[in-house]
């Protein structure tokens, strides 16, 4: 999902914002695969994005992080029209529980080699 | 992973502190699921751990969230024996590439139902 398509988001030096959404899925699939994937390419294009890492595994618990330069890059993509349509759909169908965190980078690493 | 079993750390209200760290796998396995597992096990029994949300996509991309009360109790974590000799056999062995990323935890909610 990252523009090297490794998966991992190429950030900047913190501080920056990270949003935790950690999500279990109902079995409710109607459209749910297309939606997720229009939300990342349409985040991709809001002011202050730096990033996305998204996984789901076997047991149908899904993380997604995104990365973004401020506060208000995070409120402006949460009143996004389409994305605000899309949250409702996951609250109503697709998600049977999630936790969403916001939280700011202040320290950041890598290892154990350049990607 | 978490005490609930179903896969989210019940976490206080904010602030507290995320440790994130996306990994992807070499296809090294010698001991790293039995090593994880431990991993897993000992966080919780750290003081000032919150709790932990982990999962891994047939990918091979891995992301797991710990939750601490502090930067103290995430940095005495760090520097646990038994964990640094995993985190040395990470970077050797199991991670062909990780990003760790510790963060502040301003603001939390949760939806569409109790768990």
């Amino acid at each position: 999902m990252s523009a090297a398509g490794d998966g991992f988001a190429s950030t900047p030096k913190p501080p920056y914002y990270a949003v935790i959404f950690t999500t279990r899925r109902t079995g409710v699939d109607g459209e749910y695969d297309r939606t997720a994937e229009r939300m990342v390419e349409l985040a991709a294009r809001q002011p202050g994005y730096l990033g996305i890492e998204s996984t789901r595994g076997a047991d149908g618990l899904g993380i997604t992080v995104s990365y973004w330069e401020s506060l208000e890059a995070i409120a402006a993509w949460r009143a996004h029209g389409e994305h605000l349509r899309a949250q409702e759909r996951g609250k109503r169908e697709w998600y049977s529980h999630f936790e969403l965190r916001v939280a700011r980078v202040e320290d950041a690493w890598a290892g154990p080699s350049a990607r």
